[in-house]
């Protein structure tokens, strides 16, 4: 069975920039927009379109605070691959926003936890008056409340925003969790497309995006080699290999991994590490694996666990994170 | 839905010897065991019952050609878990096997191609009459043709043999795969219990046998931080996270994988890189990706990949391997 309506949003840039700190050349970025271009990939993401003045970390690089002249600078020529970026509630400042006709950029995917909604789609609305593709993101949506979740779609359902994605924050969910969650989001959302964004703390980020896919997800993040926040994402590679349509190709993105990827990934650290897959199977936010990854106990796997499941010590693990 | 009918078999020592060439510390394999033990892990594979006369390689040290007196230094005192060895047809002496009553093992594995399951099972028949149990497992299952599967599995349930594998030797299955054969074993050997034993070429290990699970499959291989073959094999550690029997304990495992695999992982590749990816999603033996990693091109993966896909020089794909 052909794979038509499935879409690649590559999120090197803006999910692996939580690992580097988005320590990325201009070289990088634009040799993997031309090697996803190649490949057949519809989508990159390439970094978030914060504001420095609402966000702290300007010494972060341009691909957290993204700007138009600079986008020009790195991308010369567009191909048929779009470019994404994504905004968090609070950090964005709206008079930063062209119009899409003025903007290196077709869509705008807006993130927000489940008791921001409202507000996520309120800017949502105004990105799709200027003219953009826009997506929600509910992160978390293993920590949600079931009457929040629905009270949330049915706000959704309301809105213009294009897709919808089922975001598994924490690699906390398994290929059962996928079906289940994508046909409650299909009932509840008939006419939008569905996204989905895995993280691979339990190695099932693949797996769970054939699992989405299979119960009628059109938009499928992923990333070169993974590179993304703690234990990663769907790799591009996976599934360049695995989607039935001849336009893909996975040679291209090969070429970047071997220029790019080998010396990043010596550089640094993602993927499956033991404090990832406990934060999985515990569904917790990564904070406390990474925190721990970055320090001298990043081998404490016992310590950590009995610090992870004794209630008096647990920490990191608010719902609304 | 509880998981009583699954049985972990970790095959660390046994699978992970191919990426070391059995370079295990007594210390290493005993504490594996009393952790796994603790763990409630049912089988632990401490190697292959092959003899140094029938093949080449006795600097392997002793996991490659277990004998029972060292086998009684390793464990002095056995617990509930079992003990599994693997023989190859043509490797083992059949004069080195004790009866069961005076042997450490209880189960011997017999694994071949499927051209020898005549053989294969010829070796059961005289493990089941000393008192084993007994396995077969089928290697390279995607290389094998329908009509040469049906015919093994036909001799299979007329066998004495107890449980019967589906192997993805080349990990190039997705869990849609799995659960096509499983259910094609099932049919086929309605009284045989059913093994599953996965590589995680393309991230699929875990996923491949939780497909296993819901076909079926109650034998389980994995091993510790999947150390396996080239990309090794689904995690011990994610199956006691996942299974529902509140008899698996995770932590006595993390307390291993601190204490000896941390140092094992520094000193020995083993999982998901590029080349064994592309054997996963190529269908080939890993021979070819794994000469490659060991050698000065080990990250030129164009070059291999075009390799792979040239037909005048593709290579190491023999069926019958």
């Amino acid at each position: 069975m052909k794979n038509t309506n499935s879409k690649i949003l590559d999120c090197t840039i803006r999910d692996g920039g939580l690992v580097n700190n988005w320590d990325f050349s201009v070289e990088f970025v634009r040799d993997l927009y031309y090697s996803l271009s190649e490949a057949g990939v519809e989508y990159m993401e390439i970094g978030y379109k914060n504001s420095p003045k609402l966000l702290k970390g300007g010494d972060a690089g341009p691909w957290r605070f993204l700007d138009e002249a600079f986008l020009r600078e790195v991308i010369p020529t567009k191909t048929d691959t779009k470019l994404s970026a994504l905004v968090d509630i609070g950090r964005v400042d709206e008079n930063d926003i062209l119009p899409r006709e003025q903007s290196m950029l077709d869509l705008i995917r807006v993130a927000c936890y489940i008791k921001d909604v409202d507000k996520g789609l309120e800017l949502v609305e105004k990105f799709h008056n200027l003219g953009y593709e826009t997506t929600i993101n509910i992160m978390a949506l293993s920590h949600a409340l079931e009457n929040e979740l629905n009270d949330a779609l049915q706000e959704i359902g309301n809105s213009n925003v294009d897709v919808v994605y089922v975001v598994d924050s924490y690699g906390s969910m398994n290929p059962k969790d996928v079906t289940y969650m994508t046909e409650k989001f299909k009932r509840a959302l008939p006419n939008k497309t569905l996204g989905i964004h895995t993280h691979n703390n339990m190695q099932l980020a693949f797996a769970n995006t054939i699992a989405g896919i299979d119960a009628g997800v059109e938009f499928l993040d992923s990333s070169v080699y993974g590179m993304g926040r703690a234990a990663g994402n769907c790799t591009t590679e996976l599934l360049l290999g695995y989607l039935k349509n001849p336009k893909y190709e996975v040679r291209p993105v090969l070429g970047f991994l071997e220029k790019h990827m080998v010396a990043m990934r010596e550089k640094w650290e993602w993927g499956y590490n033991i404090p990832y897959m406990l934060g999985g199977m515990l569904n917790e936010h990564p904070r406390s694996a990474m925190a721990l990854r970055a320090g001298g106990d990043k081998d404490k796997y016992v310590e950590y666990y009995d610090r992870l499941t004794t209630p008096e010590t647990a920490f990191g693990s608010g719902k609304s994170e």
